[in-house]
């Protein structure tokens, strides 16, 4: 039966209009590619299989980013992760190349795999000019997959990045998040965005995420602990997977410099909160932010020059924040209504979350809590 | 009316147990101090009144903190505010002297007021040992205090220490919460606690809090959008107050070091998310933490010695993570179940907010949400 | 005898040209006020003197800083101190209030005497507006003073601040640098610029120190350890001063945003281990930087606007981070160079570093050790 | 012509005596691999050669890293560059995995083959437990190799571990730094270390230095400008290399946590700018430090046990910040007295610093400089 995004049973979240794919490629320009790795079956042999894995990426424009980057920024959570890439962010604050997404033991691979495709595109690293800073984030998809096998190979990133594009971006349980699990569910990638009111310049704003934490207890939708409704409905899956972990990955055509992008980060924490995140000891609970909204080149024409850059903060930011908040709240929520159910290594199998009894046991509950104040809402995009 | 703390309304937040008090208090040996100060009325005549403003001192322990210092460690959720003495407690790692609370322009004279009394208790200070680093926290007062009149004066700030006890701790309008508002209701100091089952130590973790933050429509009780619920209930205040901000105390007996105590504060920001704050542009969001159950000693004994300080951090600190959690959100909701209407500068009025409404317009749904999970939880001490 | 500054000793340090004053000043707009307090002699009587104390002050401009605030940054290298105001940086980059230094006790004061003296200035600051943050700086001088007294009153502040001016700085034994000792000699506030090449924009880039820190063995001048070469030239200091402190503060009129101040602010710690710096233990060691060449406005015309902000940061900033460590090099030897003796409490005695016995002993060596490099550079301005 | 250690020329650094081989090895049970990889000639061919490059590990213990782990620290001074692992030490200040280093674009394929060296001495992580987090740092060596070719291979990073052993450190143009430059200068690996005295437990400080930083007249030998005597002794290099980087381990037996072994490391800046180090835009300066004084079990026998873990903070740290500052310092500086001339791609050519010419030129103010304070030690093991 075919999946359908949060939005699409009817519940809205948050007061903001989403974009037209109510994803992170509404903002102009950025683009989403993924290689899902699903094969094999059975017993775990290290090494071998099965794999359920993947790699997504993120372009935040089509042009060339090594000499057009764009300003950035990187937040922790809980550091219990194996991002790389962050320390130059934090010093430069830009972006110079796609951000990838894998697992947990892949990233050395992934890493590797993304600067020879630098490399290809800008054979001048590190030979006329400098070296390049890539990000690649990961979460822990042992449960079903053979992590120690580090599945994704140097063709599989470059497909990735070869197949990016803007419009729909696939949910659930593919990329990155083909293996992941989300609050006892599947989960996976998600997607979601906002328009800010024209008042407020207009502008987009979208978050990705690649979602692995949460135990079944811990779930909200839309302010409903459902994880307490549906506790007892389905056989638990036999050995609970480890704290998991979830990438963030937020983008604007707001012209924000790194240290407002900073600050939009640390709204994410707020969105992850409201599905029920705590942020446990063993996540890695990592948030990435661009802004296409302006340009770094490596070689200015001038030493100083003039570029969109006052912004009334105090008016902007708090419309981008409450974006963020909801972008990533609905994010997370579609990574698990897309993603199907997954069998993987060791007879471990990860069910998709069962919207159907979502619906029966707390839709009252749910419109309920949003008739008030949401009645006049209608399901856009 | 007597107003009751949300538990003794048959809302239970979480699933810990809370201590005897279910205040920091419960943390042995934690003292805390208030005074309130109220006095005029009608219009603002700066630096005259009216006043709405207060103080909070929190003693970590009974004894002679300068030299007997405890881990401590703070955390800045959004840095828009007056916060003193954190870059030492980040360097150090320590708190050598109570913690105190008041409003945002008062701070330099509640330093000042502070050190006095150290300077009383510790006359060494600056003579012939170093000096002292004070910590003192704010949020901003101003719809109902005249703020520019600093009333929080040091007899006021030495009364406040000098009445600090254990026991039961005063919320609502009360010391540094006298004229804050919080999600468009009055707000101020709120207090809970935390107990660990005997596996995980025992041991118990307490907050309190000073809000100031949200607006009306943000509210969420127990996972309900109350905002939107009582949205029209009530005429509404006719300038709405600022941006506000949030202080969170944290206390602890378990044995932890500054870095694990930070870590703590991390999840502080999802007990705010929980009750719906969204760390606004202007608010000015603190956390700060400190263990009772260890000891840093001007002059210890040996170079090197022993103490418990060995955790199974991946054992323990999730516990911890939760109690945070728990606690923090229902601190804030003690803040505005026990807090009173209060009239103020200009005619500002924040009302108390109307707790009977809230069960009338919600209680079902409330019920509804927490039957399956919470039926055989008893209201706690 | 009149003392010299370093450059008029024929000691050049660095490669850039210093501007007109060799001090912060000379970037433009920015004006530094002090208030020096010398009174009373004999044994230390808590509360009532001697006083060897003051307050310093710089305006990064002369308008209307609350509402035209400018760019800022602050940085901590080591946090054993207690300056005020950092979170508050931190979060907005911004600063919208002059600085103030002073001694470690008199922080509070300090802060509530600047918040009055921006509440007479605007009048509507917590009122219809936001609060103020307002930074305080501080070292310990209470080797020579009577630090539990906190002498520094509001009416010193005011007249620091009213006094304020362009122009040569006053060095040495002077405003918040009256009491303070560095490297075992008498200490103060020092003040060096330089100015940039116009293929690097001919930006200027100021610093001003409030020197508080070293042993007398640690002492470098221009790479030359004098320490060693003094070391037994003069009677002691009966009782060695605590491990003190050192305030250092940096102005550019080049247009730069935050986090790139934050990258200056770095590297005056290379400037000050030049010096032989060696961020002891208990040492404060805290840098704030403020940029002239962009403006904050509290109520922007527009939302988004244009202004000078793409910046050739590979290209400008190495310049300024050069002119960082010549400046705050040389502002920490100016600081020693002007000071006189000083007699403080209990008959504790701070000599002015020994000018002539520095030629006479290390002349040689000095001019050894320049004349390759620096036989073409004439004493600047 | 066997090239000597700085100390072996007669040349003190600093007041502290130091370890047996003068090395990060002197910390009991750290031990130190490399593989260098010098091949080929000639026009770059990217991809193919010259090759001039390798890794080095650094091994905290002999013993199961993943399961006894060590305190350790991060510190970021110029984040321009690529170490991975920071978040999660920043997180849980502990170390899990030897520490590599290696050229800026071999990062990923040496934490991959790293991590296989995990898998196969731990198989259970990813799949009974969770995973691990590794450490790699490097440099940019693509003046003198062909970095785009990333020739350091899993068996070469195998190599390195399996050779790991303690005693001597091969320093100069070995390991990581075999293609690296500083100050002009043939670079490399250096090492050197500090003993204290009994009465500050006489604990053992070691550093291992990867040099990569500075241009050639910023260099400075015991206080002595070199680069301004040196400046035109020699054919300088046709191309200048870029900005560079700079790694520092740091290993103490001192029974530090993390929060005061990153007061040690924000101490190696002032050692790393004694030798003219000024953080420059470019240079990825990065340090580590580790305690082998403290165990970090992975499965912990109690929830809370005892350890030396109680320090006199203000009495051991001021030992060891000396300790680091003398380390790094000589340990810079052995880099450069160590490495031989070394040609590379497209006749790129790095001459050794002329140790011959340094002391003709510079022996008499070296010894002057050095006479009186250094006239009783004696050239140490």
């Amino acid at each position: 039966m075919k999946r359908l995004r949060i939005r699409e049973t009817g519940i809205l979240l948050g007061d903001l209009p989403a974009g037209l794919y109510n994803a992170i490629t509404d903002v102009m320009g950025v683009k989403v590619g993924q290689t899902t790795l699903v094969s094999g079956d059975g017993p775990l042999q290290p090494g071998k299989g099965p794999v359920r894995t993947g790699v997504t990426v993120i372009l935040p424009h089509p042009g060339d980013l090594f000499n057009e980057k764009v300003p950035a920024a990187v937040y922790t959570i809980n550091g219990y992760g194996k991002a790389t890439g962050f320390e130059q962010v934090r010093e430069l604050g830009e972006l110079e190349a796609p951000i990838a997404l894998t697992n947990t033991l892949n990233v050395g691979l992934v890493l590797d795999a993304m600067l020879q495709a630098a490399l290809r595109r800008n054979p001048e690293i590190g030979i006329s000019t400098s070296t390049i800073n890539i990000l690649v984030g990961e979460t822990n998809d042992s449960y079903l997959n053979d992590i120690q096998g580090r599945h994704v190979h140097a063709e599989h990133v470059w497909a990735a990045l070869e197949s990016a594009r803007g419009g729909n971006v696939q949910e659930g349980a593919v990329g990155a998040g083909t293996g992941t699990s989300c609050f006892g569910w599947k989960g996976g990638i998600g997607s979601a965005s906002r328009v800010l009111p024209l008042e407020l310049g207009g502008y987009t704003l979208g978050a990705l995420v690649q979602t692995n934490f949460g135990k079944r207890s811990e779930l909200i939708i839309s302010g409903v602990p459902m994880g307490e409704f549906l506790g007892d409905w389905q056989p638990q899956v036999g050995v609970e997977p480890g704290p998991g972990s979830v990438m963030v990955i937020l983008a604007t055509d707001a012209p924000l410099e790194s240290r407002q992008l900073q600050r939009l980060c640390v709204r994410a924490a707020a969105g992850l909160a409201r599905c029920g995140a705590n942020f446990a000891h063993g996540s890695g609970d990592f948030v990435i932010a661009f802004s296409t909204g302006r340009r770094i080149l490596r070689q200015p024409a001038a030493l100083v020059g003039e570029q969109a850059c006052i912004l009334d903060e105090g008016k902007l930011l708090p419309g981008l924040f409450q974006a963020v908040m909801e972008s990533v709240e609905e994010a997370v929520l579609n990574s698990l209504y897309m993603a199907e159910d997954m069998h993987g290594r060791d007879g471990h199998f990860m069910p998709a979350l069962p919207v159907d009894e979502v619906m029966a046991k707390c839709g009252k509950i749910i419109s309920a809590m949003c008739k008030n104040a949401r009645e006049d809402k209608k399901p856009g995009k």
